[in-house]
């Protein structure tokens, strides 16, 4: 048995109506918010606020976003830390990881560490740099080519693998989709954005897919450079996303040319990065400048 | 001159239609995010992803949420570091904080130390106790009543009052309303939902306006615990969100006496916590049980 994923509680339903305020009381549904510790050989590595569920997943993904492991044999045990309360339950909140002997053990400050490698210069090139991790693999060279028909169709394929979404509405959701046969691979929904994206880089971890080339990752939110990075860390070539990206996530994904798609939303979307990998869209289009000048093309 | 909030990339804009793909090259406007070292007493405490502007104020917010600070004059100085980059320009991105000799320096690993105090037994109340901070500020005694209909509109003055939401849409945004004259006091946003908290409660802060009573936080998007806790930490009564909160959101609410409103759209909102502050709405509502029987309530 796993934490459960969603939770019930008393509320009060308000609506104010010109005759006066509407109140009803009914039960509703949570989205369940609980810490995850990672520990790694026994020692704490981050706690994290997550959904319960797919927690190896999760963890696995961590890791690989952070650059301590990028095979599924660099993993040799996963477990739930067993009587961690003072009756001796287990919380199911509490994961420890067993490295390879091969894979060097992360720094317990790992992220602060990674944070603040570079002390000053926080600007430009240089603040990519003070925060970025670096990856095992390159997506620069994957040549997957991506319809922009299939495309506008990923939301839809997301929304209606989210299991959990339409009763609680406060999950946000990552899924990845395989180019070539169009298919969704898998699915994952969490309270926090990067744990969507880490369950679902977990995923491929453990199914030994890494790097996953070929692939389209798709998120229910905003695409921030953090999110662009644990792409970039699992070998994705392409994150699209339905809302908008950040400055910095558009200047990391031209940087190790990726291709970022953003406000994918109907049949329209807008290409930020990487746009020679979207099917009828030049590369040109996007380095011929800043100009206003509408530039149109067609292609059927 | 500090960082600028948004950025012009040039982009292009896809549509699929019947006749085939229209490809139309246009600059975009995005929300800038880069780093922020936050550094007290020289010694690095955090590296926050932000957008640039009211630095000050997403600094010293940040130093209340983590109980580091509560006062105004617990801040002596902040400034920018300068002379960040090699030629010696300021860079903006490094923020040097002094704080008063009677303040205790923070722990440089203090988010950790916080989330790790708990080494086991994440689970239920415990899971709480884990990752939670210890407020200077009671919010259980504020005897604040809010009208309903006020509200309802508090939604509309948050979106009135961002100034580059309409051009990026990618920003988070949260406002501080009084509830006494009905008025927003302060609005502030960030790529980063905690950070747009942050700004707000900082400024609070600096305007010597701790804790903040009688007063609601309004915020553009989901209810986390996290954001519960850093209302807790600056003493605000009421939070007010347009989506979901999370199952620990409401749990942290309920315990600490603070009224959590979710879903806050059009006429409509749910009341998860503290509903004895609404106006019209029983707190025997609440803790009546998980009935599904509809209770209607109707005053004028």
């Amino acid at each position: 048995m796993v934490g459960r994923r969603t939770a019930r509680r008393p509320v009060v339903r308000v609506r104010v109506a010109p005759e006066g305020v509407e109140v009803v009381r009914r039960p509703d549904t949570l989205s369940v918010e609980e810490p995850l510790e990672i520990r790694v050989g026994g020692r704490s590595l981050a706690v994290t606020m997550r959904t319960p569920g797919d927690d190896m997943d999760l963890a696995a993904g961590f890791l690989v976003s952070e650059g301590v492991v990028s095979r599924a044999t660099d993993l040799v045990t996963m477990r739930y830390c067993a009587g961690a309360t003072d009756d001796g339950a287990n919380t199911y909140n509490l994961l420890d990881l067993q490295l390879a002997p091969d894979v060097p053990q992360p720094d317990p400050s790992v992220e602060r560490a990674f944070y603040t490698t570079s002390s000053c210069g926080l600007c430009g090139k240089a603040s990519i740099d003070a925060v970025r991790t670096v990856s095992s693999y390159e997506v620069r060279d994957d040549p997957v080519v991506v319809e922009p028909a299939w495309l506008t169709g990923l939301p839809d394929a997301l929304r209606a693998a989210q299991r959990d979404f339409a009763s609680t509405g406060g999950l946000h959701a990552a899924a990845l989709a395989d180019v070539r046969t169009g298919a969704l691979l898998v699915a994952r929904e969490d309270v926090g954005r990067h744990n969507a994206v880490d369950k679902v880089v977990g995923w491929a971890l453990r199914e030994g897919r890494l790097p996953l080339r070929g692939t389209v990752l798709m998120v229910s939110g905003r695409a921030s450079f953090e999110l662009v990075q644990k792409a970039m860390m699992a070998g994705i070539p392409c994150l699209a996303a339905v809302s908008a990206p950040s400055s910095l996530a558009v200047d990391l994904a031209a940087e190790v040319g990726m291709t970022l798609v953003g406000f994918l939303r109907g049949p329209t979307m807008v290409v930020y990065a990487g746009a020679g990998r979207i099917t009828g869209v030049s590369t040109d289009l996007m380095t011929a400048g800043t100009s206003t000048e509408a530039l149109v093309a067609r292609s059927t």
